[in-house]
């Protein structure tokens, strides 16, 4: 009467969206300022003030049939030249209108990707830990998703468990940096060794291997730290970006895909990502928005708030006994879980109103993910009971 | 490399794509005005006033990280009350908040519909003429596309040639009524025999049938004709709007999917639709436009210019010879091909400058579509240009 995979798919509630309804019923009981919700990765940050200008400048100035309007499915020509432009700024590259396609943000230029790329028996590689609707995705363009470890000490990646894993069946690897969840970003080092593999075994299987960058939180990094930009050091990369983190526009579904020149087989790529786009009803990424980024692209991100938030959260769990790695990027930390069974953990430390996700989800068990963009004066109230949950574990009580 | 399906898909021009672009190729030739472009389906009115005064006072008076922000995937509750409330208040109806779920789109809202149903061996119907990319979007579902063919004299139903077709193996019968490429709505008659129909088929086989309602163009009929709305005749109806026509907003694809309490299984089928939309990465439907919709769904489109152009293409079509049935609702007229192959007939036309499409791309060889979703003044000016179409196949010429 209906397809049961995909009945099975729309009402099992993910953990973390099951950790936030709690959330929710909890708030209701306790108050909004007695719960401690570190569950969802929704932006904090108000969209910059020149957004809404944008906003009003455009239904202002252009010609409002055109600003609805159905654009062609890659995008406006016009705004993938912006786009361009800007980027070949930040990037010294050399990309054309014709390298982009606009997208409904990252999940859809992933997916369209994915779709794109899919031939029977493929396989994408990702690396734990990660965002756990790759499975998902991958899945419905009918490959498999292939995880390789974490490497807890950084999280930068195992190399001795990636080369186990890549094989003549690698259609992409898949990396997502600054990562969701572990705050790491991969280093120029590991960016290389990782490039390096990949084009030997592009040689020794005789096919290109792509390498998909997931960045949507490439404008949220701290201290200067660089973040490489991949078409530099791989010739068959494809950019996914989203507008969702960098201008906090996650409900307006605005990103796009780079398919740049050097990739092996360019224009079979970029029409096979037509076709996907077409079968996913892409139709064209909202109109309107199209024209803001093209107004907004050289515009800065206002990363102060989650700088700020990221720092308070790791001196207050480094201060109360947690292990974690320094907040590099994004808006997550990633600390070890105080116990074996991060379900257990996590179970705890909601009864003391902290919601964490456990590291389970994302492939890498023993650690919980809190998300920090939320309100500062949330995280300083919840320092106390952090260090509170820690002692229920033995850990920093005063002897 | 890449998955060949979805290069083909993405490459292979449609033929309303190919007459487009050498329209705007022949406009540059012999200008803008020497060129009657009757190919695309865009409206040509811009979006009411009432659309850019939501889209500031939403800017101006709702929270800023909210309006922007994610929004549940079948998107934020109170926007779907009132919608709900808008066509309760319309159609008489008793839907709430859970049985919508907003889509980007009418195109959204069919995929995620046909997805969420398609079980494998399972058949969708539609009738002749009917939008191409049906084929494309039923075929990525795993399901077939079945057509009944045309009954071309009023354009309804010939119900001789759907009791032959509709099996065990249907899942579900698309309508489009208003319908694009024919302009004809519907009648009570009509719907009233096809559902009984379907009934009984039902019953005969033990399971739902469904009825889909793709219904972009519901607001846009004439001369106060009715258009049915199907829940009222049908339990196991999905309704699939869009408000790209009625409110001139193609580009910010919005739009939603009504599942009754009715319909069978509705708990199923809505949860199916979650998983469908999850895995087709809708995310959430655009989230200002969310809040647009919910503002202005009371608000009566504004159809005067289609009306116009309607009736004074239909006129000028039939003074000039050509056969057609009168514009009932949508912006097409589907008028008899001068010859028996409308492929010829359309090149011929195309040596006039008028760009016509083949009916053989809907499913309606010997027709052609002209959609008159342009400037008035256009279709003035080609009038004459029709009639010396119409001579050089020795029709309307004076004795």
């Amino acid at each position: 009467m209906f397809s049961q995979t995909m009945y099975e798919l729309g009402t099992k509630k993910s953990t973390i969206r099951t950790i936030f309804e709690y959330g929710r019923k909890r708030a209701a009981e306790v108050g909004e300022d007695n719960i401690y919700d570190y569950s969802l990765g929704n932006p904090n940050v108000p969209a910059p003030a020149y957004i809404k200008q944008a906003i009003f400048d455009i239904l202002n100035e252009e010609e409002p049939c055109a600003v609805h309007g159905y654009t062609i499915a890659p995008g406006l020509v016009s705004v993938r030249e912006k786009l361009a432009d800007s980027v070949n700024r930040r990037f010294q590259t050399n990309f054309a209108a014709k390298n982009f396609f606009i997208t409904g943000g990252a999940a859809g230029a992933i997916t369209i990707t994915f779709k794109a790329l899919s031939e029977a028996g493929d396989e994408f590689i990702t690396f734990a830990p990660f965002f756990p609707e790759y499975k998902c995705f991958v899945e419905a363009a009918g490959a498999k998703l292939v995880v390789v470890p974490p490497q807890p000490a950084d999280f930068q990646i195992d190399f001795t468990e990636f080369e186990k894993r890549i094989s003549a069946e690698t259609k992409a690897v898949i990396v997502n940096s600054p990562n969701n969840p572990s705050g790491a970003v991969y280093s120029e080092k590991t960016i290389k060794k990782l490039t390096d593999i990949m084009k030997k075994k592009e040689k020794e299987y005789g096919h290109p291997i792509f390498l998909i960058s997931d960045e949507p939180y490439r404008e949220i990094a701290y201290d200067n730290i660089k973040v490489p930009y991949l078409p530099h050091y791989y010739a068959d990369t494809i950019v996914c970006y989203s507008y969702s983190k960098s201008f906090s526009l996650p409900g307006e579904r605005i990103g796009y895909i780079i398919v740049p020149d050097e990739a092996a087989s360019f224009e079979k790529i970029y029409g096979a990502i037509a076709g996907a786009a077409r079968v996913l009803t892409h139709v064209n990424a909202p109109s309107l928005f199209q024209r803001v980024i093209a107004r907004c692209c050289d515009m800065p991100s206002d990363i102060s708030t989650y700088r700020q938030n990221g720092t308070l959260l790791y001196n207050g769990l480094i201060a109360a006994g947690f292990k974690c790695i320094k907040p590099q990027g994004a808006f997550y930390l990633f600390p070890e879980a105080l116990e074996a069974d991060d379900y257990a953990f996590c179970k705890k430390a909601q009864k003391f109103d902290l919601l964490l996700v456990p590291g389970t989800d994302f492939g890498c068990p023993g650690h919980f993910r809190a998300s920090y963009c939320i309100k500062t004066s949330t995280i300083e109230k919840s320092l106390p009971v952090f260090k509170k949950l820690a002692e229920s574990y033995g850990i920093g009580k005063r002897s």
